[in-house]
Formats: C-alpha cells, structure tokens, sequence
C-alpha cells in the first residue's frame, strides 16, 4: 500500500490575494540573536509596533519561542494572540505555511521545503518545521509541497496568475537541477496557478536571492506594482529595467496585459557595514488597511501616496521600518496572511 | 491570550518501553547520495531486506521520497506500507517521534528539536520537519519539546527510568548552555522520567557523539545491555569502563540497582577509510521477534545468543548490517516503533 496524504493534493486548491479578507495575520517573535545583535530590542519593539498596527484591523497571532513568551505578551500588549512553537528567525512569510482555499473554499495550508534561503543560516530545523507545527495548531489540512521555497519569493492574483523570480527559486541553492516546467506544474497543483511570470532577479543586497515580495507584487488582477529602476548608476538598475520590460509583455492566466505601476525606491543605506535591503514594495494589506513600511527618507511620501492610491478603499497606515529592515526584510516579509474561507 | 498547546505538555505522558507491544514500526528509505555514494543501492536493499525482517512481525511503513515512492514499493515488496514525505536522511530512529502514552493509554508523539546531529550534515530540514508530519499524518497529538534530541539518545525502561549520554545530549552542538537538571525535567515532563541514569560518552567513531544506542539498553525494568569494554588498547576501553561502572553503581526509577550484562564487540573496522560503528547493541525488538544486526564477524554469535536468551520469549533473527552501517547507524537507528495504545 502506498499513502501519501500529505504530498498528494486534491484538485481545486487555490491561493487567494493577499487583498482578499483575512482571517487573522501570523507573525514570529524576534529570536535569533546573531542576526540582530544589539539591535534585537529595536527589532522586538518595532515588531510589537507592527503587530498592535495591524491588529487594529485583523487579529494577530505572535508566535514566539517558549521561553520568550512573557516578553513577547509584555511588548505586544493586550489584543496580540501569542503562541508558543520554537523559531529559529522571525519571518513569517518565509517560514510559515502558504495558506489556500480548497475547491469548497475552506482553508488548508502549504509547508514548503525550507533551507533557511540556500542555507545562508543556522541552525533552521525550528524553521522548516514551523508550517507543520502551525497547521497542527489549526488543525487544518496540511500539504508538503516538493519545493524549496519561501513566501516571500511569489505574489498571486488569486485568479490563476503567480509572479516570481527565476534567481530565487530556481537558485541551485534551493532547488538544484529543477526548471521552469517542474516549478510551474508544482504551482498549479498546490496553489491553483495556471500563469507564471517569471521575472529575472531582485535587489543586489537581498539575502534571499530576489524575492519578488521586495520588487513587484499584484495589488488587483491585471494590476501590478513594481520597484522602479531609478538611474543607471544604481546596481540594480539593470534587473529591474529587465523585469518591468518582462512585466510590460506578459499575460496573466485570464489573457490580460498588465497595467505596471512604478514605485519609487528610497535611497541606498548602511548600518554597521550592512547594505539595508529597503523597499516600499515590502507593505502588508490588512482588512480595509495597507500597513507600508517608511524608512526616514525623500521617497517616503511619494511612494506612500502611490501605495494609498492604489488601494482606495483601505486606510493607508505608515509604520517606520527601519530596525525591521536591518534583519533584512521588510513588513510583508515578517507577516503571514490567513484568509477567510471563500 | 497565550496559547501554547502543542508546546505545554498535559500532565501524565510516559514513554513506554520498547519491547512494549507496538502498532506499527516506522523507517525511512535510505536517500543522502553523499552519505551512501555509490553505496546507496546495497543500503537500499538492506533497508528493504530489514523492514521486510520486521514485517513478519508487526506492520511496517517505509517513509520515502515522493520521487522515490515507486522505487521503494519495488523494492520493499508487497506487504510494507510507503509513506510519501520529504527526507533528507534515512534515521527515523533520530528523526521520527518519540511515541508516549497520555495519561489514559492512548497514543501522542514528542517532535524534538532537530539539527542533523549538531549540524553534521546539511540539509536537514525535511528531516527537522518529519516528526510534525508524522504526527500529522497519524491526527495524533504531538507535543513540540524545547530540546534538541535524537531518539537514539535515549533508552527508556518505561517504568520512570531512562539512560542517555552526557556527550550527545549536554553537547554545546545541541544545547548549547543546557545542564542535567533542565534536561532531567523535560524528561519528566514529555516522558514521564523521574531517573535519568547518565553515561559518560558513547562509541568514538559515532558521528551521533555517542548515542546510547550504541552501548547500552534497557531490556527489562531493572535489566540492562551494556557493550563489554575489550581490551586496554581499544580506544572505546576507558569511556566504556567508565559507563559500566555508572550502571553498576545505579538506581532505577523504582529505587532498584541494575543487573547489567555485557555484550561483545565486533572488531573495529574500515570501508573506504571510513570507520564502521557496529554495534550488536543496535538492535529492534519487533512483537514477539528481536531484530539483530550480525557483521560476519567472529563475536557474532556469542553476541547474538547473549541477545537471545535474554528475550527467551521471543524469536531472535539475525540480519546482516554492513550495509547499513556504513550509513552510520544500526538496526535500532533506522526503526522507531509506535507502540499500541496500553
């Protein structure tokens, strides 16, 4: 008898938009102490910032290693669920589950394969085990997907269409020997996607290899937001010249063309030698509310207005994001959404 | 709220014995291409030629690969159950759960922390990921215990009482900063232990940094397997005698000193350069049967009829193991039981 309930997915899943309702938003408790360093307090508090921002709109489960409960109820304060499962690093995006819709519209959730991003850091068996142990927590149906991949490396329309980028995860860092085909056929039996956009890379600095969450995602089906190339100096001018090209001439999985918003980038930044990885792009939208990260800079107001503008009906929360970048990753990167049943 | 569910424990939990009637016997099909090099197919047919052994006996799954599902069906045989998860590595003795009873009998699993054996290998992180899974798969309640640990660290008499090394588990590898008392009360907790009994060290040449498994067991309440000492010159003497002299000088759970009785050793040898851990030690009781690894060595059948006659009740079998300890383990590290409900 052979089984395979767990890597075997039934027909109709489908991951919905990140705008669609959201049941509650799931983030992870600043913990690994090599990454931070002295800034680990600054991180804790703008974390807990972030979490009580969203939380005036979603509920928020913070999920903390056993023995940082107290301090992670303590910081967040009242209205923050905390819950208790061991972490290695706090970026919930990368490490949670990918969560679905199945063909009936109830939840089930995705655990990728996880290698702390091509094994940059250890240990991270806490990490790769977190989106089993969360979808025991909710006793929701769980799916191990045969691919080494973070959240944070795709964007969905929720209509059939995926943007990522070919430097992350067909980096042979995560997925040696996979191509394009491979990928694209696990995409569409786990995530209902029938279109990918492949765009090449992301920023220079970005630890993750490109994750897309860092330069374009999908803000409305046939609507796309995207880190504007800036000047020709700029080392990532030329990757991003070549993916608004790719963006430009794509086709969603409904035939569309896109329309390509430009979002302005703020200016490059070190902190104790270390290239901040900032970007606009890295916003999380919570029920009627988007929660953008701002960092001190010209660019702040610009593209907060670009952001705001492109969601209406939501409120436009800005959240000063800079102890969250210096870990490397931005608000999008440090939440997980869990959508409402369909 | 504070929720901590899968990492508070109820009260109650006990680890049963191994020789305690078991549901089910877990493994996993062997898959590190760099461990096993051009080995890998001789391991496989060992593992196979193993679980079919067991398979007499009590139920057998064999987790595999997704792509090597049908590989192993072939090779398994009719009669083993294929389980389909990720693996990176094959020891689900390590990286399967440690199964315990709740306080009425029933079944629930303890997913330990794992790091490859302080990061001995990479990746680990499907094997770091495999106790949830299993739990998962099972709908079994799993407990997620703050510890770094192996299954083959441990060997319960599943009265109270369990035996465990200092140089694996108090490893800065693992635990970095964790003493005996911290340890000792996990273990009361997640397997109902009120005695550690602790050995200094195990087998040089283990990259476990010295598994219990290899040199010591229980195999009764108040009975104990230990591996003789050898010769002066063998560079397991010291650590060996020392550990005797433990065992001689302590008391189970129950307030009982040990009848300790000694197990041969096969001679130390290489394959490839690489020194075998072999060890008679390393063997499964199955229900009704007791599984022993045999190396065409000249202690194998004193060893083999000093592990027989102290399960009289039970049929001994002989399996060759060269094969699979070249991999780094014996029988007892690629077999990890579920035991019936009490």
């Amino acid at each position: 008898m052979t089984d395979s309930a767990l890597t075997t997915v039934p027909a109709g899943l489908r991951m919905p938009a990140e705008w669609q309702r959201h049941e509650r938003c799931w983030m992870g408790w600043p913990c690994r102490t090599l990454l931070w360093g002295e800034r680990l307090l600054a991180a804790r508090r703008a974390f807990a910032d972030v979490a009580r921002t969203i939380a005036d709109f979603e509920p928020v489960t913070m999920v903390a290693n056993p023995h940082d409960v107290a301090e992670a109820s303590l910081m967040c304060g009242q209205g923050i669920d905390i819950l208790a499962l061991p972490l290695d690093d706090s970026w919930l995006r990368d490490t949670g589950p990918s969560f679905v819709h199945d063909a009936e519209g109830g939840l089930a959730g995705i655990a990728w394969r996880f290698n702390a991003w091509g094994e940059r850091y250890l240990p991270y068996g806490d990490d790769a085990a977190l989106s089993a142990a969360v979808l025991a927590h909710l006793k929701c149906p769980a799916f191990l997907a045969p691919l080494v991949l973070e959240g944070g490396a795709i964007s969905v329309d929720g209509e059939g269409t995926l943007l990522a980028t070919e430097s992350s995860i067909l980096n042979p860092n995560r997925n040696p020997g996979r191509g394009w085909a491979e990928v694209e056929q696990i995409f569409a039996g786990y995530l209902g996607v029938s279109q990918v956009i492949w765009l090449a890379g992301g920023l220079v600095h970005d630890e993750t290899d490109g994750h897309v969450d860092n330069i374009a995602c999908f803000v409305a089906p046939g609507r796309v937001l995207a880190a504007a190339p800036g000047w020709r100096i700029d080392p990532d001018y030329e990757m991003l010249r070549t993916n608004l090209e790719r963006l430009r001439a794509a086709r969603d999985a409904n035939g569309r063309a896109l329309e390509v918003i430009e979002v302005p980038r703020p200016k490059a930044r070190e902190i104790d030698g270390r290239a901040l990885v900032r970007s606009y792009l890295n916003f999380y939208p919570a029920n009627g509310a988007v929660i953008v990260p701002v960092f001190d800079d010209v660019a702040d107001d610009r593209a907060f207005s670009v952001i705001a503008k492109t969601f209406p009906e939501r409120q436009p929360v800005a959240v000063q994001a800079n102890d969250v970048v210096y870990g490397g990753g931005g608000i999008h990167c440090i939440t997980q959404p869990q959508p409402a049943r369909r």
